[in-house]
């Protein structure tokens, strides 16, 4: 069946201490962006790939294809001032009479599983959204009021990407306005009154925003 | 100012699909619980150790330490079924009449950095407790009746340790009975009334639970 994959990128590298874009720094030897794209191009079978990227990372983005012989297609689309509105850019270039599935995928996740892939494509299809999430290992508090709250940790859960969902469900989720609440697709989808599906991540799928991340993920790259 | 550190180290290595409880697997050629200790060692000036290990543990930890020629000062307690006993053993092994800092740690947290100790014992010492926390990097939900909710992740932070206590507090908290809820050792304090004080920890400061854990540990060693 048909996917839609949205990798989003909209990263200017501030949080990783450099000027490199954290999507475009190396991990063993190639960028970031590559390995998250080559994820979804090995555990699909064709899937249509779009490349959200703020649109003055474009020249930069097609100049890498080149020195790497990067080879695998994809579209370009111009990212948003927030997530929120990059993800409804996509939207507009996926033809509207899809119905099938599209899974949403943060770009610095170049660590996600074939499994988490197709385990959250799966559940989407079968039962409208699935979303990939882990346990948590530490002990959680709650901040309130300048205080802060012991939590019991097993009614949580860390969400990861790809988020999957039904394409039609997705549009119209994004209709709604935006709001500051929006950290990811789900947030969004829930808001519009769908309840949310949770499928098992791989934990080496880390988000990498943090300089460390960058050294995690050399070390978790071996065991994918 | 004197300062007493418990140690806590009660696996068993299930988790970690190993024969080998985690606290002795080998970190940078060397047991785990060995560079735990160490990071005390050298973040305070002559700490007394207590170190909480299951008791047919204690003759394997013995020969490590010859094995290892390992010097560092410290007493052996036995562990109990939980981790709250376990603290609670350690604490009648610390002179009545100490009313200064204690400090309990995860011995699978080896990469907890000098700064995050002092941090820690520093605002105990200030304000009765203090214990290290981070930001979620993650989008977080809470299970509920069988479905999830979007959580607001900047309310949220993830807990590690050494979890400092001022000797008498620490001590009232232990008196209380056991409950499922306690998963560190802010829960029992903070059960019996007080408010908890959070400090920055740092994020190589991982609890080394799951097979990939060791890969992270091995790549952040390098950092600190």
């Amino acid at each position: 069946m048909e996917v839609y994959v949205v990798i989003v990128a909209g990263g200017y590298g501030k949080r990783m201490g450099s000027d490199t874009p954290k999507q475009f720094l190396l991990l063993n030897g190639k960028p970031i962006l590559m390995h998250t794209i080559e994820r979804f191009s090995k555990a699909l079978s064709n899937p249509k790939i779009l490349l959200v990227l703020p649109e003055n990372q474009f020249e930069y983005w097609r100049q890498l294809i080149k020195q790497f012989n990067f080879d695998i297609s994809h579209q370009l689309v111009a990212g948003g001032a927030e997530r929120f509105f990059s993800v409804k850019n996509a939207l507009q270039h996926i033809p509207h009479n899809f119905t099938g599935t599209i899974a949403v995928h943060d770009g610095v996740r170049p660590l996600v599983s074939e499994q988490t892939i197709i385990n959250a494509i799966d559940l989407a299809q079968a039962k409208g959204n699935a979303i990939p999430a882990i346990d948590l290992t530490d002990s959680i508090r709650e901040v309130e009021n300048g205080t802060s709250h012991h939590r019991d940790r097993t009614r949580y859960k860390l969400i990861q990407t790809p988020q999957c969902f039904n394409a039609e469900l997705l549009r119209k989720a994004y209709h709604q306005d935006f709001c500051e609440f929006f950290t990811d697709d789900a947030s969004v989808v829930e808001r519009a009154g769908i309840s949310i599906n949770l499928v098992k991540g791989n934990p080496e799928n880390i988000k990498i925003t943090r300089p460390i991340d960058i050294q995690i993920s050399e070390a978790l790259f071996k065991n994918l």
